[in-house]
């Protein structure tokens, strides 16, 4: 039986991008929504990212076969919880949070099981510094990594549930994204480094900047692409970067430490040769190519 | 006179990308070009971003109406030196170096005299991560602003001279460029700001993961616009920014040390509402638009 009903729990920027991705490539059936901001299902109702707004989201859960759990983690987490006991082992959850080892943890013996319902953590590495369904965008995932951490251990899953996870991975890559699958641990370690860490330079140095120079107009006017750039995720929400800060604590204070002693041995090597040493070991630092859908 | 001859010592990048402007925007006069690296100057004549390959770059600023020195800091420093007693009264020297305020103490006494030759110091705030006369492009000015920081104090600049000066002020704003001036030493510390500090927190973390993560290509594969924006400066040439550590150092230092400082608070708060203020001030802070020519 393939996945005929999805509800969308949370319609925020990513919750409506994947309702939008899902009608653009195709999806037939029947997408219901539910935020806790009603606001937000009525933008993504609006903008036809959903089908229906929920009365209710755990019913609307019950009665779907897929549920997308989409928000920041501790949001996540609790639909995690609730749902466990509701949902029938046919049924999967999956979600889009950007912390997994805990998501994972927390399922542990209550999905994946014969007689319970799947869970497929996944997580796609899109976004913009600007929330909400107004912003959703179904090709944001084009040329994305959409990650999953299945939770090892856990091959238990009900031959139901397992289809719907298969299914759900193509649709993912109809979104245009490439799929990788990485263990849960290592997965909030390296996000650690190539999203968490990038989030909290830019809120720090905006945040600093902001507070030296709060009226310069200079300054406003005279930043370039390269402040722009390193500033950008300066307007990100603390609603959702809070969460990750509490639920991977130990991997983003790891990865601040890091720059902070970096930055220090750069100044510390302003006008020594040393310098030299760390441009060409940045210059040979390349990101991969983006992928081409 | 209007500006006839144009001497450009220093056909890289921004060299080349200048006389591309000029022509782009109907300089009808003769464009010549010197290079430390015969390779720019046939590139940059290849390109018609210069006329004519100087034989010997004096010999070509001497025979100039304007020159205009384009490299790193010391390169325009040591041409700053070496010109000023080899020009005229009418001649004017300009520059487009990232730190001013070591080219006006260098200037001062041996330009804007009445018997001395000109020098107008500009930063235009445009760049590449690559350098060199093949990425030249004359519309990289439009929509930048152009920073000029005339030294206080040296009102005795050659009617001519002078008159040079309001000339180049109207090419830069031909290329699409906002003129604004500041003082040589409020534009060191700013420019450590908006462009010194993001470059070098950009070698920094470039190079720490490039230290941490030698082969690692899921963390290439996953990074996204984030790292992708965070790192982008990463390739920039030593060559260059050597020059800025040498020169703007106390200005740089104390941009790098603030920002550790809030790094490090910023980590030891990860979990507190602290983290909350952090993100409110980093949501305060905008660029301004930029410019439309």
């Amino acid at each position: 039986m393939p996945i005929e009903r999805i509800a969308i729990l949370g319609t925020g920027l990513i919750g409506s991008s994947v309702g939008m991705a899902l009608r653009q490539n195709g999806f037939g059936g029947t997408i219901v929504g539910w935020d806790r901001d009603p606001a937000q299902t009525a933008t993504a109702l609006s903008l036809s990212s959903i089908d229906v707004i929920a009365e209710e989201p755990l019913t609307a859960a019950a009665e779907s076969d897929l549920i997308l759990l989409s928000g920041p983690v501790f949001s996540i987490l609790e639909y995690l919880e609730q749902l466990a006991c509701i949902l029938k082992p046919h049924q999967l959850v999956t979600d889009v949070g950007s912390v997994k080892r805990i998501l994972c943890e927390h399922a542990a013996g209550h999905y994946n099981q014969p007689d319970k319902p799947g869970f497929l953590p996944g997580h796609p590495m899109a976004g913009k510094e600007v929330g909400g369904a107004a912003n959703a965008d179904g090709e944001i995932f084009r040329g994305a990594v959409w990650l999953f951490t299945e939770c090892s251990g856990e091959s238990g899953i009900s031959p139901e549930a397992s289809a719907k996870a298969s299914e759900w991975r193509a649709w993912v890559q109809k979104f245009g994204s490439r799929l990788l699958d990485l263990d849960p641990a290592r997965h909030d370690e390296l996000c650690a480094w190539v999203s968490h860490l990038p989030q909290y330079v830019s809120t720090a140095l905006s945040a600093l900047l902001e507070e030296k120079f709060p009226h310069d107009e200079d300054l406003r006017a005279i930043g370039g692409r390269a402040l722009r750039e390193m500033t950008r995720l300066g307007a990100s929400p603390y609603s959702m970067w809070r969460d990750i800060a509490h639920t991977n604590t130990e991997a983003v204070a790891a990865t601040l430490l890091a720059l902070e002693q970096r930055l220090t041995h750069l100044r510390e090597h302003l006008k020594t040769p040393e310098l030299r040493n760390e441009f060409e070991l940045a210059n040979r630092f390349r990101l991969g190519t983006p992928h081409k859908p």
